[in-house]
């Protein structure tokens, strides 16, 4: 910045700053504002690479989150899962380095996209407790692994503390020991950390993992020693989502210059067509003679002018929209038990979009909609928010998802409300999922307002709608039959003697039977 | 993240992410959804960090802004200060690469502070237009330096195109002659960018920084040619924030470690008072006492915790707040200034707090109101935010000032609300100035919800409030006297004859002034 060089003439402070450095002053952008939000922080950051993990290798998840306050608003985490374990050498990266990972530069639908949490957790333990992060891993039929390591803020980099074997069945290896702990990682850390129950606690994060991820067991001890159990509901694994290549209609033109520059295709035309999805021989002439280059040019040969023109005509010749096997939603199926299981309600109903795309990334969007049972009153409506299966419990007014939500008129579907905001013993269930994710920050609370998405979520939303309305609506009518028949029956009874008389026939009893029948008999009492 | 670390073992596809790659990826985040946010953000960032330099070194700014559309949402952005100019080792970092800077590390108020800031516009302008951002230098007496920059993306690292001298008042020098250029910088980008007016417009952002910096003269030129003058209106500078050390009670216990780890003080008494602000011989001392550890062991000697220890004890031991000379406030004279020159309005009125402390930062929160006058009545009132004296256009709602705002009961002071926000021909400007403002983004758009920040901004608000409200209810009882009187008047014009013939007196139009004489007369109408 333009002062900050002038100093460098007079007091020469000018430094490069680590990104370890950057996130340790800005911790409150990942989520670390405060003791009470950073322990449901961590512990998401620790399940979400779980849970990804275990999907990767088609393994059914088992997650263990151990809680122990071992002082003053001062908390060990352990985190556990059943997946295959993770090699040695990258260890120390994963947990010691910010913006390191493997999702960031991938088009696939994962709960990790940035390469910056797990090892965000582990740095606000450091910062907070001065404590290293504690990894134990396991890969089948090897030995576990013990690593301790720490963040260099400075430099952003590991630093390896220990690096040893240890024997997983002895008391080497932490927490109870009703886990068999065959393959797998358990990740350990010391952090200032406040544990509360509520909206915003462990529990509920938890609690709307197990909805969203029906297919998983997950278990939390909390300080107290009170376990729960999240229990699987489901053995099946959603199909695992595939990589894909960028899509030419999302790609912006320094994206490009630099993808051509780095690329040793021998001509645009098969540069176009290895580097991008949805363009083979045909589409990628296409775009070469609607930009007038020759398509047998070597790209490293273009001008930038060249390049702009190549992406404006990608941009105009029609192409086929992005393959969705990129994404893995888990269904309406799944959704319904989900929402079943942890909820109880009296009537659900769940949609599952078709997929479609924002800027190039494929998404799709589900709902599921949960009414009376064992859901209270409360007033306004719960929200239950998901990106890629990861419950959002923070944000809400600036989430896309409450946009959404409130651009439906939920008084069509015999639901009232206040304001824009649905009212009632209704839960409503909120997913998308995409390659790519606009989060508001780094934290991952809330997904950016764009219109794509918000007009997806709502078709969803009222499709939904409409069939509660629907099933309120029986209800109400059902209500007012009932009560209009023990109306008449009430009044059978008191004036079939009358009638009787009236009729010169001494036999009451046979007359009310008569008008009873007739009541109870199944007719629309509308008719009356 | 756990499950990278499998795909390593599996494609090994694990890399690291450079920084300028994520925001790339992430630009929504510093504030480039749109080509209509994006063009304000340029500015911003170019705008900030020249009155940064120009304060620096004691200059009256003098800020050009002129824009132009080179092609269908393309524009180009050219800002010019009159700064003392770059030095030409420092411009490759500073314009092309992400977090380099002076103010991170620094405790001093400033408009800059994360290092991401401009260099992100060239990035935005490279990634948009694939154009690198040029840079014209000049310091007093020497050479005009023109360097043309880009971005390794993947490297986070300047690539230098040009790097030349030209004569600065040949046609090299880009823009229109009236501008004598003897010391300052310019920065030219290409971006993509769409140029509207409205709240969220460029020439908003440059009429709310008129109004808190009114010893800025700012000319903004836009692309129908039309040209606004922000004149300056105050020829002296607020005194320069001056740099602290941090203070014991903000410093968390991993920062603590790493500088005792760094530092190669012989005693921890002399630790204590070289590094910290407010800790002096004696204060040392009680602090190594309150820990129970000798004044005189060598920092780098103390286990961890010891360390543990030493923070606890600093934060018991009674210690002055920090020095507020690190911060720059621009004074109720100033803001007074401002508001009349930018609103005009018919009563104005401004409070600076007194300097206070969240997690050891020093800041000060300044108000003002303006009412009436060219204010016009649109229903709700309108806001002025700002931070370190830069306006906040975006996330309005949720950015402290709106929390405070809402929580004054306007109408005690002869406001009324809608709801919790005052209604009626009123700007509200909150200004804190922070050593370490804490944003809810990188794109620097709303201040986090911190209450001791928001408890001050509450009651700078009812200071402020009770004067207005004062000023409301004067005129209100003044109107109502003027109605009475001109009543009177009229009901004298009329008695008056008929009291003269009561009296038995023929001369009514004596005894008519008498009664107007008595009812123009400054006397009490309540005593009537």
């Amino acid at each position: 910045m333009s002062n900050a060089v002038e100093e460098e003439i007079v007091e020469g402070d000018h430094r490069e700053i680590s990104v370890a450095e950057f996130f340790e002053k800005n911790k409150h952008l990942l989520g670390f504002e405060n003791a009470q939000k950073s322990i449901i922080t961590v512990v998401k950051e620790a399940v979400d690479n779980s849970l990804d993990a275990c999907e990767e290798d088609e393994i059914l998840p088992e997650i263990h989150v151990l809680i122990d306050e071992i002082a003053d608003k001062k908390c060990r985490i352990e985190i556990r899962d059943n997946a295959i374990g993770l090699d040695r050498e990258t260890i120390p990266k994963v947990f010691g380095k910010l913006l390191y990972g493997s999702k960031f530069h991938k088009l696939q639908q994962s709960r990790g996209q940035q390469g910056i949490g797990i090892s965000a957790s582990a740095m606000y333990a450091q910062l907070t407790t001065g404590e290293p992060v504690t990894v134990y891993s396991k890969q089948k039929g090897r030995p576990c692994h013990k690593f301790v390591v720490r963040i260099d803020t400075e430099k952003n980099e590991p630093e390896i503390i220990k690096d040893e074997v240890i024997d997983a069945d002895s008391n080497e290896f932490p927490g109870d020991k009703d886990y068999y702990f065959d393959h797998g990682t358990t990740i350990e850390m010391d952090i200032e950390a406040k544990y509360t129950r509520g909206h915003h606690s462990v529990y509920n994060y938890l609690k709307h993992t197990a909805i969203m991820n029906p297919y998983a067991r997950v278990v939390l001890r909390e300080p107290d020693g009170n376990k729960v159990e999240f229990p699987r509901v489901s053995r099946e694994l959603p199909p695992a989502p595939k990589e894909i290549k960028p899509h030419p209609h999302g790609v912006e033109l320094g994206v490009l210059m630099r993808m051509i520059e780095n690329s040793n295709a021998r001509t645009i035309s098969s540069f176009l067509q290895n580097e991008f999805t949805r363009v083979g021989r045909t589409s990628a002439d296409e775009i070469c003679d609607e930009a007038g280059i020759d398509t047998g040019r070597r790209p490293n040969t273009l001008e930038k002018d060249e390049i702009e023109q190549l992406l404006k005509a990608a941009q105009r010749v029609k192409l086929q929209s992005p393959p969705t096997n990129c994404l893995s939603p888990i269904g309406e199926e799944l959704i319904l038990k989900g929402l079943k299981k942890e909820l109880n309600p009296e009537f659900s109903t769940a949609i599952t979009r078709k997929p479609t795309v924002y800027k190039g990334n494929p998404f799709q969007i589900e709902v599921g909609l949960a009414w009376g049972g064992d859901i209270k009153e409360e007033g306004s409506y719960n929200e239950l928010r998901f990106a890629n299966k990861v419950p959002l419990l923070y944000k809400k007014s600036a989430c896309v998802t409450t946009k959404a939500v409130e651009e439906v008129s939920w008084n069509r579907y015999n639901i009232s409300q206040t304001g824009e905001r649905p009212q009632g013993p209704l839960y409503v269930l909120v997913h998308i999922a995409s390659v790519w994710v606009p989060f508001t920050s780094e934290g991952k609370e809330a997904v950016a307002n764009y219109d794509p998405i918000r007009k997806e979520m709502k078709l969803a939303l009222q499709e939904a709608g409409r069939k509660l309305g629907r099933y309120i609506g029986r209800k109400e009518r059902r209500a007012i039959q009932e009560k209009k028949k023990r109306q008449l029956t009430a009044y059978a009874k008191e004036m079939g003697p009358a009638i009787a008389q009236l009729a010169g026939d001494g036999d009451s009893d046979q007359i009310q039977e008569k008008i009873e029948a007739m009541v109870q008999a199944d007719y629309n009492p509308e008719q009356l």
